[in-house]
C-alpha cells in the first residue's frame, strides 16, 4: 500500500535487520527547524508496529515521548510486543541513535469489529476545503510545505489581536501534499501537525516542543482507506498553560463527518 | 509523606530490592470486579518513579497500557530512566506478575518552575460538594468505598431515562476516605475512577474496562499539597464510541478552581 516515491513513507520506510531491530533515515522534506517533525517520528514508531510480522490488528492507542532531539539521519528502532492476548495486543517501542535513547513509545493493538456506535463530539461548522486559501508554508519549516494547510481559524499569530481576545483553538484542513491515500502513518503524522498552542494563545513566537503525544484511532484500516487523499478537518485547543508546559487536545475528521482520531499531547514552553 | 495505615499507601507501597525491582502487593481495600482497581495500578506504577533515587522533579505525564488482568496478590515493578536530560526525565516502567506483562507505563518527568500561565477551560457551574449527597457504595465494586463521592451528574444509570436524551458527562465531587492530603499518588489514582462512559451514555451495564490511560499534572507538588484532603471536583466524558473501544477525557480541578489534571483514556466496551 505504501508508495515509495512519497517523501512521507521515506520518511516511515524501515529496513529489518536479523535481529529484529529497524533501521531508518530522516527525510529531508520533514525537516524542523532542528531535526526531524515529530510528526514522522510519531509515525515511524507506529510503522514499526505496523509492519511487524507478529502484529495483531490495528492501533487502537499510540503514545509517543520525545526524550531528545533526532539528529538527522540514520536511526534505529526497537518494537517489541509486551503482551498478546487473544485480540489484542500492547508494544513497546524505542528508537535510538547511537546510544542515545531519543523516543519512546506504547502502542495498543486491536482487533476491531462493529459494536454499538455513537460520535458524541460534534463536527466543527466551517466553509470546504476548496474555499479557503492554502497556507504560504515560506515562513515556516520545511515539514510544513509536506502538507496542504487551510485554515478555517488560529492560523499563526499575526500580532494584531490582543491576547484577552484569543483563545488557543486553531482548526484547518490538511492533507499530504503530495496527495497520499489516509492510513494510520499518515493519521498519526497528521496528530502532531499542529503549531504549538502556546503560540497561538499569547500570540507569539516562544520557544516550545512536544514532549509527550497520546492519539487514539476510531477508524480502522477499512474507515480510513475510505478517505482517500481528501483533506481531514484538524481541530485542537490547550486547556491549560503553566509551570512550563501545556496540554492540547485535537480531533481529527474525515470530510463525511467521521471522528477519525482524538490526540492528545503536552508540550514544553519557555516564558 | 506518605502514611503506611492509609490504604492507598498499602495499595502502592513499594520494596526495593538490591537487583533495582521493586515489589509490592494488591490492597483488598481496593479491589475491583475482578483484581484490583485499575486507578492504584497506576498510582504503583507511578510511585516507582516517585521513590527512585534518581528521580528528577515531578511528573508531567504519565501513560499505563493495562495489557493483562493483575491478580490480587504480590507484583514486581521494573522502572528504567530511559533519558535524563538537563532538567527533565523519561521512564519506562513495567508491571509483572511472574512471566507475565500485566502493565507497562511511559513517564515523563520535569523540573518545573514559574512560567506564563492561563486556565483556558472551565470550572464547572457545580453545588458545594458539602451540599450533595454521599453515593452509597454498597451496590459498586468494593475500591468505590475507598473514596466519597458527591455527584453533580451522570451517576450510574437508573434506567429511567431514554438514549437520546442522555451524554456520556459525569460531573462529581471526590476525595479519599479515609481522607488523606492530595498528592501525586491520590490524584493518579483518581484520574482512573470514573465509570466506563459506555454505560453512563447508554445507559446501561456492559462489559468494560481501561485499556491505555493518559494523565497529564498541571500542578506540582507544592500546589497539589495546598488541595490538602479536601473533595476535588471530576468531569469526563467521551466523544467517540466505535468498533469495540471509546475515549474518555477528564479534568480533575481543585475547588479553589485549581486545573490539576487532564486525564485522557481508551477503554474496552462490548457490544
Amino acid at each position: 500500500m505504501t508508495d515509495p516515491t512519497h517523501p512521507l513513507d521515506r520518511a516511515t520506510r524501515l529496513a529489518r535487520h536479523p535481529d529484529g531491530s529497524l533501521a531508518g533515515h530522516t527525510e529531508p522534506a520533514y525537516a524542523n527547524m532542528v531535526g526531524p517533525f515529530g510528526g514522522t517520528t510519531a509515525a515511524a514508531m507506529l510503522n514499526a508496529v505496523l509492519t511487524h510480522p507478529d502484529r495483531l490488528g490495528d492501533p487502537v492507542a499510540l503514545t509517543v515521548n520525545y526524550a531528545g532531539a533526532v539528529a538527522d539521519g540514520e536511526f534505529r528502532i526497537d518494537a517489541v510486543p509486551m503482551r498478546t492476548n487473544r485480540s489484542t495486543q500492547h508494544w513497546s517501542i524505542t528508537m535510538t541513535q547511537g546510544d542515545a535513547v531519543t523516543t519512546t513509545a506504547t502502542a495498543f493493538f486491536a482487533l476491531r469489529r462493529e459494536t454499538w456506535a455513537s460520535t458524541e463530539a460534534g463536527f466543527p461548522a466551517v466553509p470546504a476545503a476548496d474555499s479557503l486559501p492554502r497556507m504560504d508554508s515560506s515562513a515556516f519549516a520545511p515539514w510544513t510545505c509536506c502538507y496542504d494547510m487551510r485554515f478555517v481559524k488560529g492560523f499563526w499569530p499575526e500580532g494584531s489581536k490582543p491576547e484577552q481576545e484569543l483563545d488557543s483553538v486553531s482548526t484547518l484542513w490538511i492533507r499530504d501534499d503530495p496527495p497520499r491515500p489516509m492510513d494510520f502513518v499518515s493519521l498519526a503524522a497528521i496528530c502532531d501537525s499542529f503549531f504549538p498552542r502556546v503560540m497561538i494563545r499569547r500570540p507569539r513566537r516562544v520557544p516550545a516542543g512536544t514532549v509527550s503525544l497520546t492519539t487514539y484511532f476510531h477508524a480502522d484500516a477499512k474507515h480510513l482507506a475510505r478517505v482517500g487523499a481528501k483533506h481531514v478537518l484538524a481541530t485542537a485547543r490547550a486547556s491549560r498553560f503553566g509551570l512550563g508546559y501545556h496540554d492540547q487536545s485535537a480531533e481529527i475528521w474525515s470530510e463525511a463527518g467521521e471522528l477519525l482520531a482524538t490526540s492528545h499531547q503536552v508540550v514544553y514552553f519557555k516564558e
